[in-house]
């Protein structure tokens, strides 16, 4: 398939969106960010990369991490994993605590803030040095050792973060981490704040897409089981309160997150980035999920 | 592959699990159905069919109903079907109030009661006679002309049907449904109450996994993308508050009943049904997920 | 006291307000009130009437006539009926099913409509008779046997009632009521039918302050303990979610009703009742709630 | 009226349950006191004291120290304060985030934790030195000026305050507190851990009672009608969860703390307060409710 052709007609159909939805402000990291800017990349199971516009300018990965977090505390805790995270969609807002009330301190899914902050307690409480061994992870996936944390974007998310601190204190409350606060703070927002470019996230997605191929990357391996259920868990919970429409529209499993970007994959077929600031208002790419829906229409390529 | 020797080893496993469980016994028709019974059927793109044990025994659809609802209704409303019913997994019970009342009467899929009332709402509108081409559509999918409805089935769970007539009196306070209220909880009672086998039930869904064949049968068409986007419902939506636990360990779209069918299909390759009618705590067939979930892992076969 | 004087000084100050609101317009009945109207009335243990403006004028007494059905249901049951309801304040709008489906099918109060089905359901399954049980006890405590129900405001809120018919069937599901459902809302909107004068609700709440006195009429007979009780629970129930503020800036028990009616008590001193039909946003009388601020405040006699 | 008689015969009567319940244990310092105590302590308006049991011996007053709180703030604040605080009841537990998140951070009433750590902010924000103001007002309420706080029970709360961080967090997300979360919730707790007897809280509520003498202690003015206003408030919010039902029994305004104190007045004619620390389901203490019950039975006083 012409998918450098693709992209190109993709890029013409969503001009008309260029302008539409906000980026994130809420922290002067990301505010700053030039909104009108667009990338995309492809990588196909069977070796091909295909990049597209801004495809190799870093941005701020957020909610992207994660996935990979789920990966690092799938291979410790294998399915123990779930007797601290569900994994059924949330129905609410990705930030609510009402569901984490009611449902005592038992985040829906390691996709919620909820979750990933009971994953970073989880990878604080396992490694010594979590700092190095997640950012080893993220390398090894994305073959490329120049990746790392904005420390500037994580401090000054902790600062502001009164939302994700009250979580973390119901999480406390219930008895779902360990450790102090402030140190599974500090470690779920350095996560969120790697940057990362389309070509980085599309390459190190490409091993969630190609199954076939042993999931060993840096400290963490994973089954072929294991890593398509973390498919399927992408599938059902990777877009907040989103994950109907985007199935609908996209009919890939994927992440999104604040800072505009996008990732999904086609089983043994591709993984796919795609990047923009502007968000529409559950907190995804206005442009990114345009261009995705296109993608899966024009290519005729969905999972289902 | 050789899936009937696959359905003999899934069988042995599945066993110490036969006595699990408890069917549903809120109406007197499904409260007789001898409990200790077991089907399943396998329909594969290329024209072969599976059958195992009682795969010729009906059984009550129940919310299988709601598949064959939404094909009739897509096809008559097109997308503007999602302005009367969300498409996101509902993250509660599936006869859950609260989240209809929190959004305005607008129920969040159309696998939950409340938007399946509302499906039976348009079916009601649309046509002068929506039992007779209810019917007409299920017969035609499962090239099966005895396909029928159990009228006492239907009556017994309208008259202990408190929750469902809750819900309706819901929707309509919100303006969602327009008819009479006794009219559209009929019809509603009326397509859950249809009985069909597990070969009947593979074969009617055939039709959702082949996209490549034209979708028309009886009064309703859809286009492929429509088709597909129905199987990301499925997918997202299709086990109630069970729907993430389902992906992950099955990873196909699929639809469950209160009766103990499970349909689910992997697109282009083949649909597949199973019966056994004790439920597990959330509703769904104790030994038809287990079936489902060996099946998927032992032939390596799910869209993830 | 010169309460004379008093409502007259009132009503000088309040005539700011008087068309401030909107009249309960969702039956024909309430909405062709003429809306600019307003009368009042008090009564005091000692014996004397201090009436004021249109106070003959009668009104659709509509949830006032919660406090009689909770009269007739606590001498049936006795301290049996908070098996049934509780008497809590609720929290949420006085229509929510939110709580009721939490809280499986107990009404938080019997002022909010489940709790006054709940009540309408003990009364139809003790009475033979009920219709003219209730009406022969409220006209026995005002001492009037020509108030009556409007049999058409009754239908015509069974009509559109589909709220409370959601209502009905929820607790029927939960198992609190007994009886048909429709009997039950019959009867529920026959009471709120119910239509007095300022002047003639006063006299009926004469009886709840003035607890001295032995409280028998008609079929009712209540201990002096009871009455007290029945006082607290109007105090902290008995104006929707507006009760804080009602005790807060009147500080004395009362009842409103969507017919634009208050009525209220000073125990051991006096009843007082006003009626303007205009409501606010939480259903209560604009003028009729600023009234009784002033009348408080200019009497220097709350409870508190 | 004999009073004194009056606590002998309750006594009697309560001791039945005196071993029902069990004590706060949150922290070291409320689980380390001995629970089976009981103190009771009446002060009238015309000026006698009737003391009995461990009426002197002190205890953490708790939640009841909002009520010093709120009188603090409505002095500074008038009616303005509520612009940021409720004063509706608020129909969930006590510490429930779930309101807090549904109305934007607006609690529901001053006397559920939220509402107080905004009371907390409030005097952080006005005084120089809150902590010596508060106690100031305490002392001089109570005329006594050995009254202070227990920092070790402060600072304790906090290390487990995990809770009541999670609502500051979440008021602070939604703009609602102006403060440090630190220093707000060091406040709030220091608050909550001032030790008083039943015969000390009893002096400082006859101020409460007695709304014919102007109340100015220390820096703390208000007027007959705040005062008025105020015991509204703990009529309709001071028993958590609760407060329909104490109304019902006891029919009094009033406030308890977890530490197992419990003070109500009679307005111009008594305060009373009880102490034992043995607490029910809703957190109330079981003799204290039971000793407030029988004592408005017993003298026939409620306000209703």
């Amino acid at each position: 398939m012409d998918y450098q052709k693709i992209l190109e007609n993709i890029y013409t159909e969503i001009l008309p969106y260029a302008k539409e939805g906000k980026q994130a402000d809420y922290i002067p990291e990301l505010a700053k960010v030039n909104p009108d800017q667009f990338g995309m990349c492809i990588n196909t199971v069977s070796g091909e990369t295909y990049s597209f516009k801004q495809a190799d300018t870093r941005f701020s990965i957020q909610s992207i991490s994660k996935v990979f977090a789920l990966a690092m505390c799938l291979s410790i805790k294998g399915d123990n994993l779930w007797k601290k995270i569900g994994k059924e969609p949330s129905g609410t807002a990705f930030n609510s605590l009402i569901q984490l009330e009611i449902e005592k301190g038992i985040p829906r899914n390691p996709f919620i803030n909820a979750g990933a902050i009971v994953m970073a307690d989880i990878l604080v409480s396992h490694f010594e040095d979590p700092k190095t061994e997640f950012l080893n992870f993220v390398r090894a996936l994305a073959d490329n050792d120049t990746i790392t944390y904005n420390e500037k974007t994580a401090i000054s998310e902790r600062e502001t973060g009164y939302l994700n601190a009250a979580i973390a204190n119901l999480l406390k409350y219930h008895g779902t981490i360990e450790n102090d606060i402030e140190t599974v703070l500090h470690f779920y927002f350095l996560m969120c704040s790697v940057e990362m470019s389309c070509n980085e996230l599309s390459k190190a997605f490409l091993a969630f897409a190609n199954h076939s191929r042993p999931f060993d990357y840096a400290s963490v391996a994973l089954t072929t089981s294991q890593v398509k259920r973390m498919n399927a868990i992408m599938q059902t919970c990777g877009f907040y309160d989103e994950a109907g429409e985007f199935a609908y529209l996209v009919g890939l499993p994927g992440k999104s997150g604040v800072g505009g970007g996008i990732v999904a994959i086609y089983p043994m077929l591709y993984s796919v980035a795609v990047w923009s600031p502007r968000l529409n208002s559950k907190g995804n790419s206005v442009m990114g999920i345009k261009a995705l829906e296109l993608f899966t229409t024009e290519t005729k390529e969905s999972i289902f």
